[in-house]
């Protein structure tokens, strides 16, 4: 274990993939530790005693947690492949999407899976909205990084991927070539990336267990309840 | 102006006031624009499409949005008199208890000052744990950021000291000395500094301000509704 690198993640979590994403890119060995969250570990709840959520990254005995905090540490510990940008500009907006990724899009995506039928339509619409200024965003670009993947590609790809299964269960196609060229193809592009390819649940396994949580949710432990 | 700096805000906005802290902390000349939000300004909308909120900085004709993402360029682009800690591991946790701050602290605000009469003592209550992991964390310390202010005092000062001034408006003392001695303690040595106490609007001018907008608001469009 390199400079005792750890982290505590669950297998179905967008965020946690997102941290093994940004070391498997920096090519930072870690250990792994997988969390039940119905019965969360003691160094879970000692490490992250505020908001007791995956991920937690700690680094030789000392936590962070938060997963874009987490990925600003890493990239600031580990300077070798960066994955912010280099200019305070170009730094500053990858932040912002980062922030509009969380805040937006990924709370209409828990709006989705608690909404009774009828409201349906309506969330999918105001996803629709916001991945539409997500696709504005990345227009005639490889990647939001440039030509290679950086923080708002792993920021945004693990949530729009996560959304898009999750809509999948709920009977929705969403995130389909028709509607959102630009987004299709560069998902595409991430999963040919062999580390970013290794950082997805298995399909099946990942569909089933989407299912059975939003069947066992009631609306209102749905706004509290991980991904 | 310095290098061409602007930023659009308003008088009452603690978002707004965080910019205004940071830039005069680090002697940065600016021009300032008061925008009123029920008439946006065509510069607004054009510099922030997103999200349409105050504050947008502009530096050099190039917007940034969001208080925490600007406190960060402002940080790596004016790097005399740094507000952000120097080591990776402190910037981590400065940015770990920001989060909290605008994601837990300010929800709880939003959900106060909309919240029906006999929901305001459980609303109240989370405020006040929520406030004591918060003093905790102050504890045993003069600033946060050590011994002088940085990011998360600005960041904090801002939501605590308008928190405040709404439940003063709902009639509930909240941040007394009896029960968060070290917070009122640390509010005090901020407002004996001189660059913070010119941010603060003044106080009978704000207190009804609030007293208007709160008593203007339905519970639904509270949740929206700019501080």
């Amino acid at each position: 274990m390199a400079e005792g690198v750890k982290l505590l993640g669950t297998w179905a979590s967008p965020f946690s993939r997102r941290i093994e994403i940004a070391l498997k890119l920096k090519g930072i060995q870690y250990e792994y530790s997988e969390e039940n969250l119905s019965d969360k570990s003691p160094l879970l709840l000692k490490y992250n005693p505020v908001h007791k959520k995956v991920p937690v990254f700690l680094h030789n005995g000392k936590p962070v947690a938060e997963s874009l905090v987490i990925l600003e540490y890493i990239d600031e510990t580990w300077k070798d492949h960066p994955i912010l940008p280099k200019h305070p500009y170009d730094r500053a907006i990858a932040r912002f999407w980062a922030k509009f990724v969380d805040e937006k899009i990924l709370q209409t995506l828990y709006k989705a899976r608690s909404a009774k039928d009828e409201e349906l339509p309506k969330i999918i619409e105001e996803a629709g909205e916001q991945m539409k200024i997500l696709e504005n965003e990345l227009e005639g670009k490889e990647f939001f990084g440039g030509e290679t993947i950086g923080y708002l590609d792993i920021v945004a790809f693990s949530v729009a991927y996560w959304f898009q299964v999750h809509l999948e269960v709920l009977g929705v196609k969403f995130l389909t070539e028709e509607k959102f060229p630009v987004v299709c193809k560069w998902i595409g592009r991430l999963l040919d990336i062999e580390v970013v390819k290794s950082c997805v649940p298995p399909r099946d396994k990942y569909l089933a267990h989407i299912k059975t949580r939003i069947e066992a949710t009631t609306d209102a432990a749905a706004q509290c309840m991980p991904l």
